[in-house]
């Protein structure tokens, strides 16, 4: 993309492990000048946490990840002559942003109140596992128990199931992406009012938001949701809705009238069943249906549903999305440069702009890379 | 929020269902002017999708709680009467967002070419299932479909399960929150340039983002993750990591090393495991642990627990977390104003601004509800 919309637009990241860098990863990759304010010698902490303990050289892949595209600005906050740089900084910056526990940021004077003495209209948003005040403000603001307290884990597995977790990371990234709304709609009030703004967004606020549909479900029929004991996918939902094992794979199978799949599948057992029972006897029909795809392929399955135009797909997995065609075609992978001549290969900002997808191969920072440049770019103004 | 940051943008909304009409919840929450552009009489057809059988009056609780907070303008896209009225909208909007499949804007002259004509610099957005290109084009873009398709359902579960689909609709969710950012940002630049944008997004491509840091993983590693057998809750992450059930309920545990855990829960048989083991032998581990919490109950092991400062959480539903202070303190609900004098509670928008959080009672609109209005309005500029 040739003009990037945030060009111009300098963000500095006061944040450690995931949901701060996730927040300022995406404004990079819109065009942002993203500044990490880091420790000197140990950098932020995520750079130490690794998944599957994978490293790239001494930082973990993890960090790779998220924080490529960005700069890396040493400072020890408790030296006046750094203090000096990061005040100067936070002069010139159009936002900050800080994921640490309530408190934190405060000891270092560098709340909002703080900050504002310096810079009047800066964006300041704050990220916290359960908001800034209350009795759980000092919790770890951790996925597992963001996930095991917002209810999340009563939606997935089956009934008989022990309450099942979304198999990845999802508090940090959802707050992440709601921070960028945040950040990005307080720069367009800025631009015509300006203001500065705080935000505040937390892991748990994000997690209800995640699940707004079924909160709003249960407040009206005051029912928390009963996960089907066959296949569950979706706790408010009717059979067939759900994934089944066939002779060779799984398949998908969202929501259809009975009596449409019947005629695809040929399934006896199924013509009992009336509309009316869709919801009622979910679990009877489900359980019908998992004999029924056992007896054939995925492909079977697939090839007779297509004249009726039902829903369903096969269940892959990654090298096998990574085979298609369409995987190619929609270009999601991205190489970055790492040092030596090595490049890592990711995912890209899933926002297409003007016809093209956004690529940057800027890796990640080494702490302090870019102290030098910035503090001679500061002295020049 | 006295001065909402998106106040004067006006953006009209050519969509049914859900992936668009979220992205516009939240542009409206965030002060924007949205205008459902629909059909008469029947409006768009996420009236009559509903979950769980729920209705508010003739349209689902479902559409009442993504489109509160909109306006209705009814129109007949081939009457050149109302055609003419719609003209006059997009001359005067910032954005516009469809979420039709691929070619159905085309047909109605509604693609970004034909409405660049009558304003040079509209943000123009369109979502689709699986790009505007390619053999999947005009396969049905439905949530449980892109789990199965993305890899997404392979993380969730224990290996000897199927694939376990998260327990509620993520991917129009993922990708209208991507397509607010993708809006915003477009909107800065507008602002700077003058320039307008294209903006593509896709839910699958939303669905691979959403598994960035999974995804860089299996690109260095070659690996598809393997599910642990025993309670399963990040294939990349060693064991204790993982929800267990106790004499009376459920406990988080997050990642901590297993020394430190065993000298809170006193587990005689997780002495004889290395933390070197805690990846090879998670299995072993999580067996042994699934045995021991179950002896006692979750408020003891919450307790003893605290003194090592171990991540742990107890398991709850949605009555359990809405009976806590810190749900109440954080006020994530919020109630609609319906025609009649009744109300619908519902969640708000997670982004809290300037210390307050965003209220809108305005609820979903009837179909045409602000077409005079809106007329009105057009006639006097």
């Amino acid at each position: 993309m040739k003009d990037l919309p945030l060009k111009n637009i300098w963000v500095l990241e006061f944040c450690q492990y995931l949901s701060g860098p996730c927040a300022t990863l995406r404004l990079a990759d819109l065009g942002a000048r993203v500044i990490k304010i880091e420790r000197p010698n140990k950098g932020e902490a995520g750079r130490k946490l690794a998944i599957e303990n994978q490293w790239v050289g001494e930082d973990s892949l993890l960090f790779h990840t998220i924080n490529r595209n960005k700069d890396s600005f040493a400072a020890d906050l408790n030296d006046p002559k750094d203090r000096e740089w990061v005040d100067k900084l936070i002069a010139k910056a159009d936002v900050l942003i800080h994921n640490f526990r309530p408190g934190t940021m405060e000891k270092k004077g560098l709340d909002y109140a703080s900050v504002k003495k310096l810079n009047r209209s800066i964006i300041y948003a704050s990220i916290s596992g359960y908001g800034e005040e209350g009795p759980w403000k000092n919790k770890p603001g951790q996925d597992l128990l963001i996930q095991s307290l917002s209810g999340l884990a009563y939606t997935t597995g089956n009934k008989q199931d022990n309450p099942v977790p979304f198999g990845l990371g999802l508090g940090d990234y959802l707050c992440g992406n709601q921070a960028v709304q945040g950040i990005l709609a307080a720069l367009i009030r800025k631009k015509r009012t300006g203001q500065g703004a705080k935000l505040e967004l937390s892991l748990l606020e994000s997690a209800v938001d995640f699940q707004f549909e079924l909160f709003t479900t249960y407040f009206q029929s005051k029912r928390v949701p009963i996960r089907s004991s066959v296949n569950n996918a979706h706790t408010l939902l009717s059979a067939p809705y759900g994934i089944y094992k066939t002779a060779d794979g799984y398949l998908a199978v969202a929501m259809m009238p009975l009596q449409r799949l019947n005629r695809a599948i040929d399934c006896v057992a199924l013509a009992g069943f009336t509309e009316a029972e869709a919801f009622t006897k979910r679990d009877e029909i489900k359980c019908v249906l998992t004999h029924h795809f056992k007896t054939n392929t995925t492909a079977h399955w697939l090839e007779r549903s297509q004249p009726h135009d039902l829903w369903m797909a096969p269940v892959m997995n990654w090298d096998q999305l990574r085979s298609t065609q369409t995987y190619r075609q929609l270009q999601v992978e991205q190489h970055v440069a790492l040092n030596g001549g090595k490049t890592l290969t990711t995912t890209r900002c899933p926002i297409r702009m003007d016809g093209t997808v956004v690529h940057a191969a800027k890796p990640a920072p080494a702490v302090g890379e870019q102290t030098d440049v910035i503090k001679a770019e500061l002295s020049r103004k």
